[in-house]
């Protein structure tokens, strides 16, 4: 599991006085570059190559809510991976209270500048997989 | 079916050229405000008689990326709805070639100010209620 | 001058219960894609011509509130305009009592792909050119 | 001078690659948030307090572009304070070169909930003359 923290910025707020719930998905992107990060790949370099990553779906789950200034912490697993998509799972806890805040999960596709799908190149693969495993397997 | 249609801003594009996901989110929103607006609700009224309304649960499905410029319609439907929640379905059209974007769902309930779930007052319910039978009706 | 006209979206909001004043400047943004359209420049086009035009300077002076589903007009007019940088000024109307809600100004520049300043090929400089010159004489 | 460090989200980068300028206030105003937790002062219990703190002016030089993933500082000083009003410059530091990504300043007054201005209360008003006189004397 890799994490993230930060702390609920102003801007992030909203009317009804709590985070809004679209912000959630910048931070579970947030936990899904350190995750890849991990792994010792820069999405920069993958875009260079020409690799583009697009999410294909997310879902999120609402618990509690975050509000200003509260620090939280995105845990992230990835959860599927071959070389044609990544799953990743997330939570993002509330700090003051250990509240789970939103729970949620992404798929993203490897794509080519022209939004074709590609396979990812051994070169990331490996390193990816080899993350992915070791969780896997400290899991089992 | 309620429809709303804008034009996507630069501001809303990312660095892979497309449409950053997260926003879709918002377009969501603006497509359920659009719903409760045609059945004579005003969400600020709502706030202001203490009524919140916090999303618990949103699905998105991505199909093909919007680009900036681009004009796009919100296609809104309520799913589901009681006194306790909400929830609707989102499809978003790409209008230069009419190939579906995105399609979603979100659920949300009904709380007062400290966040504890309320039913939802007749003088609201009776309002969507009339909308969401007579979509129902039409469908059938 | 040209305008554009749109509604506050409920994410546009903060828990100060208005408009974020960072917004505003997505806001003065879609009026000036607007008036470049209205010059028949595409930014997308200029962007695959290889110019880019990042703003090197805003200023915004914030004189009344916008609520939740305001709805506003953004009115721009050029105020300077060489084949080097381009600066316009913007008034945001809240269009239910026309208040003045903020007040604007930026300025760009023309680089390509790699930060470096560049001149407007003729092409594009004399669409804009054309309008701008019309807008000077309209105001004299 | 206070500071606060971050690094560019994903989310924060638009088509030209490059972190969209009016990301730049969000940042600011983490700096600010930041200078004012420094004096002691909590936002939110200023705004349960009943006082809000609207921004009336911002005005940002763009020197240097963040791209996704830089770290970047943003360095707050207050340039100017009374009961009536605050005012902040920043300097946003790209620090993997030490660059100065963007210059700023931003002033805000004080207004109860109904948006009339209050003059700050002498409970609030020590605290950060406190540290504003210090941070003064220490130029001089």
């Amino acid at each position: 599991m890799i994490t993230v923290r930060d702390k609920v910025r102003f801007v992030e707020t909203d009317m009804m006085g709590v985070v809004h719930h679209a912000n959630y998905l910048r931070w579970f992107e947030m936990g899904r570059v350190a995750y890849l990060r991990a792994c010792g790949i820069s999405l920069g370099e993958l875009m260079e190559a020409g690799v583009i990553f697009p999410i294909t779906e997310v879902n999120a789950k609402y618990k509690n809510s975050c509000t200003f200034d509260d620090d939280f912490e995105v845990q992230v697993k990835m959860s599927a991976f071959n070389k044609a998509k990544m799953e990743f799972r997330y939570k993002v806890i509330r700090l003051r209270d250990g509240a789970v805040a939103v729970e949620g999960h992404t798929r993203n596709v490897f794509t080519d500048k022209n939004g074709h799908i590609v396979r990812l190149d051994p070169i990331w693969f490996e390193k990816i997989q080899k993350v992915y495993m070791a969780e896997k397997s400290a899991e089992e």
